[in-house]
C-alpha cells in the first residue's frame, strides 16, 4: 500500500465556502461564525471559512472567524494569483493555525476556454502562488481544478512542482461530479505512486455528487491513500453539493474492517451541526437523507420491527444516539428564569454579543413560553436565530400584521412596517393570507423582487410549534434567503419577507470560485 | 469479464413496495395506480407494486396495477412461504406480463434470531417457494435478505438450488446498507463465478443508502455483471432509503464509457415522476438532490457562471432538459376551457374516472385561475390529487374555515365540518392560524392522534402559488400523511389535517417485509 498510510483522517470542512455557494445559501458574518463554533464543537480539522478575495465581507468573515475559533484550522480558498493570496493571508492573520488553499484548473477544457493559459503558465502560477502564500503560513494547500478531466501527466507535473514549491496538502477535485469510485480509486492511487515525494504531503479529495457518488468516490481516495477529505454539512454545495460530511465520517467510523484510519471528528454533534445549517442556510434535509435524516433511524416496516424486537443488530449498524439522535430534549418551559435560558444557551454553544441582545432574546423566550407548552433546543436556536439577525442593521421592521383567513373570502391584509424611522402602512388582497400579506409589503418596499421558494418548516412536532419560514428572493441575479420564526406561520412569513428584503438592501456583493 | 455481459440494464422500481414502507408513506390505490402508470411512461422494466400478503388492500392494489399496466411487467413481493406465494400469484394474474419476487433471509443473524431456521430449511423454504410460484408465472426473482452479511458458501449454495428450481432472477440486497463498493463488485462477481449457471439467470443487486452509498454499490454491481438493478423514486425506501433510480440512471447514461449497457428509461419523465412521487407520499426532495434536486442543474458560483458562459461543458455533465427539467411551462390560463383542460391532463396522464370526477377538478380549475394568475402543470396535478383523494369515501368534510392573525393577539379559529351527514362547528384558541384551525378541528374529532410532521411546499413559484400542505398524523403505530392544496395556506393546512383524518379512520391494516 502507500507509503505514509496513516491512521488519521483530515475532515476538512468547506460548508462556509462550497457550501454558501448553493443559491440563497450566502450568510451573514454572524451567521457564519455561529456555524464555525459548531463546526469547531463537531471536532472539524479545517475550516474553509470562505473565499477572502470574493469582498470585504467575505474577507471580514474570514477575519473574524480566525480570530474566533482555536481548535480547528482556519483556511481561506484563494485562485492562483496575488490579489487572491494576499487577501487570504491578511484574512486568516488572526489564526491560531492558518491555511492558504489557492488552486487553478488543470483539464484541457477549462485551461484552453476558461483561463486562456498554456500549461506551462498554468504550472507557473502555481508555483508562484504557493511560494507567495507561505510568505503567511507554512500551511498551503494546492487543488488541482477539474482533475477529473485532467491529463496523469500534467497532474504529475504541477504536482510534482507545488510540492517543490513547498505546498503540504495536495487536494483531487471531482469538480463536475463525474466520477465513479474504482476510477477515481485508481486515480488517486497513480497520482501517488507516480509523484516524486509523494509521502511527504497529504493527499487529498473534493468530490460533488452530480451523479450521486460524492461520498462513495471520497472514500475510494480514503482506500487509495488520501488522508484528507473535503466535504459539507448536508452535503450542501452547488447543484448536488459536495460530499456529505456526516456520511463520511460514519462510513469510516461504521466500516473499521476496511478502513486504516478514523477521524477526530465527536459524531454526537452530527444531528446539532446539521440542524444548525439547515436553519441558517434555509435548506431543508430530506427525512430519507443517510445518517441526518428524520427517517434515517425510523423503521416502518412490520417484518422488520420484529427483526428488531428480537434483535437490534438485525437491522441496526449504526446508532441513533452515536450521531447525536434524542440529544435534542426537553429543554425550559414557562417559568425557566433568566439564568436557566442563558445557561442553556451556552451549552448550545450559542453566544450573544451584549446584555441588551440576551435581554431582547429573554423577552422573546418569555412570549413563545405563554404559546407554547414545552420549549425544546430547536425552539431556541430558531428564537436566537432571529434575534441574531435582528441585530444585524434593519432597514425594514414589522410593526403590525392583520389578515383572515375565510372559505369562500379573499384575503385582505393590514401591514404597518418601520422603513428606517417611518412607519408606513398598506393594505392588499392576495391568493391566501401569506399572498395578501407579501402584496401590501411589496406595495409598499417595492423591491420588484421575484419569490422563487417559500417553504415552511416545523422546528419542533406538536400542534403549537414554532413555524421557520424561509423566503427566497431574486433581483437582479442576487439572490437570498430571509428567515423567520413565530408560532403564527402568516407572521412568520411576513418576517421571512422583511428579513429577505434587508439582505437585499443591504448589497452584498461577491464572487465565488469553484473548485 | 463475465460470460453473460448484455447491454440491457433491467431497472426494477421498487417505489410503491420499499419505497412505500417510508413512515407515513403509504398509499391509496388510486395514488398507486397513478404513480404505477406514470412508471410505465417512464420506461420502468419491472415495477414492484406491493406485497400481496400484508392486507387486503395491498393484494387489491396489485391486482389493480396487474389490470392497468401493459408496458411493465408487474410484480408482488413474498415470504418464502405458501400463503404469500400463493397471495403474490393471484394478485398478479391479470398482467400482461407479472413476477413472483420471494425471499428469505441467508445470514447467520437472521436465520438465527429473526427466522429461528437451520440453514437446511431456509433452503428448502427457499426451493419450495419458487417451485409453487412457477405455477403462477415462469418469471421468478429470488432474494437473499441481508445477502450484505451472508456466508460466501452458503449464498452459492441457495443461488443454486434455486435456479435448479426455476428462478429466473437472483437479487443480491444490501438490507443494512452496510457495503462499500469495491466490495459490493467483488461479492457479486465471486458470486457469478461460483454459482453453477450463473450465466442463465440475471443478477440483481438491492442496496440502501444508510452509509450514503446505495448508488456507488448498485453500480459497482453492474460493472462485475449485474443486469438489474432495484431503485426508487427519490431513493425514497426505509431509513434512509434505497438506491435513487434516477442516479443510476443518469450515472450509467453519462458514463457510457465505463458501462457496457444502458438502460430504456425516457429520461424526460424523470422530473415529473420525482414531483408526482413527491407529492402524493409528502416526502419532499432536498434542492441539493442530484438530478431532480431543484439546485441539480443551478449555478451560483461567479467564476463558474463566467466558465459556463465561456463554454457549457466546462461544467456540465448531464443536461437540464434531458432529464425533464423546465418541461412543466405554463399550460393553462383563466380563459382555458374544459377541452382544453381535459387535453392537458391526459397528457399528464392523468385519467380521470367520471365526468362527473372531471366536472368537479375543472370546476377547482376555474375557482382556482380566478385567484392564480398563471396555471403551470404542477398546479393541475395538486389540484387534480385533492380530487383524486376527495374521490376516496370521506368520513370528515370541511364546510367552513375562519382565523385571524394579527401580531400581538391570540388566533381564534371557527371551523365548521360534515361528518358523515352531520354538520358540526367549533371554536378554538392557538398559537398560530394552524395550530387554532388544527385545535378546533381536534375538539370535534378528538382523534387524540400525534402530530408527527407539518410542512408546505409552494408547487409553483411567485407569491399567488398554490401552497400543499402535508400533515403526518400517528396514532397507535399507526402512520398517515394528510395532503391539502389551496392558494390559502391555512386552509390548504386544515384541509391536509382532515385528509390525514380520513386516512386514519380508514383503518388501513398491514404489514411490510424488508429486502
Amino acid at each position: 500500500m502507500q507509503q505514509h498510510m496513516q491512521d488519521k483522517l483530515i475532515i476538512f470542512d468547506t460548508t462556509l465556502r462550497d457550501g454558501e455557494q448553493s443559491p440563497g445559501a450566502a450568510m451573514t458574518k454572524e451567521e457564519k461564525i455561529r456555524i464555525a463554533r459548531q463546526l469547531e464543537k463537531l471536532g472539524v480539522d479545517v475550516i474553509e471559512a470562505g473565499f477572502a478575495a470574493a469582498s470585504p465581507g467575505d474577507a471580514d468573515a474570514i477575519h473574524a472567524i480566525a480570530k474566533t475559533v482555536k481548535n480547528s484550522t482556519v483556511c481561506s480558498l484563494a485562485r492562483a494569483n496575488e490579489r487572491d493570496v494576499r487577501a487570504a493571508g491578511e484574512a486568516i492573520t488572526p489564526a491560531k493555525s492558518g491555511r492558504i488553499h489557492t488552486f487553478i484548473a488543470t483539464s484541457p477544457i477549462h485551461m484552453e476556454k476558461k483561463l486562456r493559459m498554456t500549461p506551462d503558465q498554468v504550472v507557473e502560477n502555481a508555483v508562484e502562488a504557493v511560494k507567495l502564500a507561505l510568505e503567511y503560513t507554512d500551511n498551503v494547500e494546492f487543488s488541482a481544478e477539474d482533475a477529473v478531466r485532467s491529463e496523469m501527466d500534467f497532474l504529475v507535473r504541477i504536482f510534482d512542482a507545488v510540492i517543490q514549491a513547498g505546498a503540504k496538502t495536495l487536494n483531487v477535485p471531482d469538480t463536475v461530479g463525474y466520477s465513479i469510485p474504482v476510477l477515481w480509486g485508481e486515480r488517486i492511487q497513480q497520482l501517488i505512486a507516480r509523484v516524486p515525494n509523494s509521502d511527504k504531503v497529504i493527499w487529498s479529495t473534493h468530490c460533488h455528487n452530480d451523479l450521486g457518488m460524492a461520498v462513495a468516490n471520497s472514500l475510494a481516495a480514503v482506500m487509495n491513500g488520501a488522508r484528507q477529505v473535503e466535504c459539507t454539512i448536508n452535503g450542501l454545495g452547488e447543484r448536488a453539493g459536495n460530499a456529505s460530511l456526516e456520511e463520511v465520517v460514519m462510513a469510516v467510523k461504521t466500516r473499521r474492517d476496511v478502513f486504516s484510519c478514523d477521524t477526530r471528528i465527536d459524531t454526537t454533534q452530527i444531528v446539532p451541526t446539521s440542524k444548525l445549517v439547515s436553519s441558517i442556510t434555509g435548506y431543508p434535509v430530506q427525512p430519507n437523507k443517510a445518517v441526518v435524516g428524520a427517517n434515517a433511524f425510523s423503521h416502518e416496516s412490520g417484518i422488520h420491527q420484529d427483526g428488531v424486537l428480537k434483535h437490534r443488530e438485525t437491522y441496526e449498524i449504526m446508532r441513533a444516539e452515536d450521531v447525536g439522535w434524542g440529544a435534542n430534549k426537553l429543554t425550559l418551559g414557562k417559568l425557566s428564569g433568566r439564568n436557566a435560558f442563558k445557561t442553556r444557551l451556552q451549552e448550545l454553544g450559542i453566544v450573544l454579543e451584549s446584555e441588551e441582545v440576551l435581554n431582547a432574546a429573554f423577552g422573546k423566550f418569555k412570549e413563545l413560553a405563554d404559546k407554547k407548552r414545552e420549549i425544546f433546543d430547536e425552539d431556541l436556536q430558531a428564537l436566537v436565530s432571529d434575534e441574531i439577525i435582528s441585530e444585524a442593521p434593519e432597514h425594514y421592521k414589522l410593526v403590525y400584521l392583520q389578515v383572515k383567513s375565510e372559505t369562500g373570502e379573499t384575503p385582505h391584509a393590514k401591514v404597518t412596517i418601520l422603513e428606517s424611522t417611518k412607519e408606513r402602512s398598506a393594505e392588499a388582497d392576495g391568493g391566501g393570507p401569506v399572498d395578501a400579506s407579501f402584496k401590501a409589503l411589496e406595495s409598499m418596499v417595492q423591491s420588484g423582487a421575484e419569490l422563487l421558494l417559500y417553504s415552511v418548516n416545523n422546528i419542533t412536532s406538536g400542534t403549537d410549534a414554532q413555524g421557520e419560514v424561509t423566503v427566497r428572493l431574486s433581483k437582479e441575479s442576487r439572490i437570498v434567503n430571509g428567515l423567520g420564526a413565530d408560532t403564527d406561520i402568516v407572521i412568520a412569513s411576513a418576517k421571512a419577507y422583511i428579513n429577505a428584503l434587508n439582505k437585499l438592501h443591504s448589497k452584498l456583493e461577491r464572487a465565488h470560485p469553484q473548485v
